[in-house]
């Protein structure tokens, strides 16, 4: 809360004959305080993580082997962070992480690790919290959720696209367990260390096996969020009220290891601006993005951008 | 939302298993993280700081120069944080900045520096929107809050001792400054910059003589939590309804400059538990410890704390 | 000088049963160690520079502007360093700096950034010392020189050409004015002060006209190796005796910042292995490879390779 | 070799006047450099340790299990950097290791960890080859030697007291196995092979045993500075020649495991400057500190000391 009228002069003037000259004596543990930038020309990623969510899922009765609400709360924060944070390009989520890519060009915050890493982190978390009643109209938020944030530098386009696939595979792996596991729980009547015990040391194709032939699941029909997690690109998209174009943030659900979602999406590694996006036709605009062209049906608030005085 | 019945080993194999090992020819990437340690034997010092929060506070119409319910809310989050993780020690908040000291000898996270930081922070900034409904019944939270957090090492217990001086230093020349410029402002009818002018160059001296001979004001007799801030404090104390003794975080409005507050307190340098504290007879507990008491009047929900099984 | 019969298992043991135990109970200073490895896939480059070298230049008469000794004992140190550690590609010197170059895939010593620093600047100060004789029969080495070395990460292929090319033309403008300016002292009869003000605020072609018309200097046809500096590269060579090859570092004085150069020894950015390299007919090998194929005319030591144990 | 009469503002017009602006465009390569400060207030140790020593003592004929010359030389080039950095009050050397002990409120380099760090390990490489053949005049240097450095930072003088016991400790316990295993070799006629084996899982007490009754060595009686490793400490000395004082660094080969050596070296701890040293009557002053009075018997250098000029 720092004041307005308050000049750095005046400051250092007030400073100066304070009777005590308290604060000037104590001033040098300032020293003691580091300053850590992240090397240039890198891709910045920051992954940011629930902490204990397992538990945090089952007091909350979150579904299982996904919560749809869940997840849609996750891009909502994640897409809030997104609008703030312009040099962020591209952001990956799945279960309780998600990631931020940040231009290799960005200078923001002259590149300190732990500016970007606790900003990102804050709005988030604090995000998670105000959208919660938007997503969960009926099960109230028990206590306050915990993420832990990390920064990771890449320095080459393949590293960057090998950390993002690293990422799809892991939901992918996970999500076929995760399906299979509730599958022979929920519907199977088996104990969760029954569950266990019976997936231990199956294939791919033994998961999808016993879920189509004992659960008539096709696995490939299950819907494409929860097979491959969230992308958020930035793109240009017309507003479908009065057909000016806007930039806004757009949810995907695709394959990102292959090279055609790089192709389509070039300007993520060309550092290039947001492409316009041509929203397919009969297909609803997702919540997310009505809300950012201020189209929300049942809309009560409007996110007022924060602007950094700093 | 790591699961449960994965074990390492059955993960392992899955990986071996799956068709395309994908993820594994992409885990290469984690070779790029970092892990920073904290040296060990030194206080560890998570500051965390609002963002634009001179915006945030005039959207919101926090009184000036100082809101009562504001400070109360960020006392309640830091609270939160204190009750969360046991190792920290002492918080000391002002304004829109919050310490968390950290014992020296702790090994919370192997003392790595992001998750110590990022936890806090999270924490932080998810609880000040969970209980702002708590303290602003009126006015609705507009947006998340950001914070950002820095990670600060002090050798010695002069250093840390220094660093809690320099903060309250701070507090005390921004809030006797403030006082005088808003009741100039507010009081005296001057313009911002009139009062901004008026305040160049003055001393502490000046500032206290304004204030008395203007407008009747006594600094010396504005709240402690102006002028001090508060501190955070664990502490035994009885549970006035049933008799039994309870460790709970409790403010303080004190100078901590002076020896004898951490003659007070030993057990902070001492690295001690928590003392008992005989809470002064007639004046009632604040609503901070009643909610750590169960005893809150009209308490709607109950924090359960988060447990950690990572 | 680590033992070598002493095993770990014996080692461990051993201090188990020493009567004061003294040992194990002080080992927990170790955790006070930190272990900081360079990010993945970015050119190392280890950068080097003698400490107050020009008092260094000036007690042991150096000749001015530059000593064709001194510099090819720079020369000889770096190609020591070069030869011990194979991961190194390039080197680049000029004056009392020397560049080394690591391949971006280089695990040397886990990629930890005070290893590979010092090891390189001990055995780059040491073979100084070492090699002091070789070219300075006459005059003795006062003390031993100093040199300090800082680690740099390039995360692209432009971004290490840049800095070489940075250091390139660095060598370059200090040069044409250390012609000069010693020109204008030593032939003109100036002072230091004289000349420094006569020089002050000159352009490149204001030197290149005062060297002409003044002293009937081209400076085009200065030697290569004071204009461009030194570039050792790794190449395979016909040992001109029996015609058999071999790898080994060879002094070059090109300009780097070209595209040729590159396209010439592209083995660099391509990180493959070095490339057959035909020294042209008529011209002497350089003394430096003559050493390294064992033709040195006056050999009377045979540097041994180091084999690192640990 | 930075040139004098070049001062910055006539280096900087010369960059903007010359002709390519070469060195300009590159120069943004820079901000590619970190800078690592160590924490204020904290002792900082540098350790050296030789590379491959085991194979260099070999190859030089080292006297097994100690050789005088190699430790005095080592001994030497500790007391050449001692000399130079006036911030060390402190080294402390065994085997081919040695740890080099900057007061805590040292500001040399800024704090600067890899300049201080280099400094150190190249001034001591660089001295280990100058006197070479002050200490072994038959035998001939065969190639330079290597060593690393690394920057440990200990908070507490109890910290930094245990990293030197721990240092000792190591010392005692490597020496007297290797005085027993060379006993069984050179004096038992065992094998490496053979001796290693009797040894494995024997007590101190076991080697004193051995020692004794089979080689007549009573272990106590073993030169102390092979027992306990030299310590270097500045004092104020008499000058024998007339009597005047001067500060020198001398060699301690002591207990500094016990709380008198502490209290004898108050100066330490205490960060004072050098106290007065009275040394033994009839006890001849050391090589290393006649060297330092100018009473070096037959001296043919002089080590002027450098000044940094930077």
């Amino acid at each position: 809360m720092r004041i307005v009228p308050c000049t750095l002069f005046a400051h250092l003037k007030k400073l100066i004959h304070t009777p005590t000259m308290a604060k000037s004596k104590f001033e040098y543990v300032r020293t003691f305080e580091t300053e850590e930038k992240l090397l240039p020309n890198s891709w910045i990623v920051v992954r940011i993580d629930g902490r204990a969510f397992h538990q945090f899922s089952t007091k909350h009765n979150f579904k299982k082997p996904n919560d749809s609400n869940a997840l849609a709360l996750m891009n909502k924060a994640a897409s809030v962070v997104m609008n703030e944070f312009k040099d962020i390009s591209l952001c990956y989520g799945q279960s309780d992480e998600y990631s931020f890519v940040l231009r290799k060009d960005t200078t923001l915050y002259n590149r300190r690790a732990p500016k970007i890493m606790t900003y990102i982190n804050s709005l988030f978390s604090a995000s998670y919290v105000f959208y919660w009643s938007h997503f969960f109209k009926e099960t109230k938020l028990k206590h306050p959720p915990v993420f832990d944030a990390r920064v990771i530098l890449y320095p080459s386009d393949e590293n960057l696209r090998d950390y993002l696939s690293w990422r799809q595979a892991d939901c992918h792996i996970n999500n076929l367990y995760n399906t299979t596991f509730w599958a022979l729980v929920l519907k199977g009547g088996l104990t969760n260390a029954e569950a266990e015990k019976r997936l231990s040391g199956t294939l791919s194709s033994d998961k999808n096996e016993i879920l189509f032939s004992e659960f008539g699941t096709n696995y490939n029909n299950e819907p494409e969020m929860f097979k491959k997690g969230t992308i958020l690109l930035r793109k240009r998209v017309k507003n479908p009220k009065h057909g000016k174009t806007r930039v806004v943030v757009l949810p995907f659900h695709e394959d990102l290891i292959q090279d055609n979602f790089w192709e389509r999406n070039s300007e993520i590694l060309g550092i290039k601006s947001a492409q316009h996006y041509e929203w397919p036709e009969n297909t609803p605009l997702p919540l997310l993005v009505l809300s950012q062209l201020h189209l929300d049906p049942d809309r009560d608030e409007e996110l007022t951008l924060i602007e950094d005085t700093t």
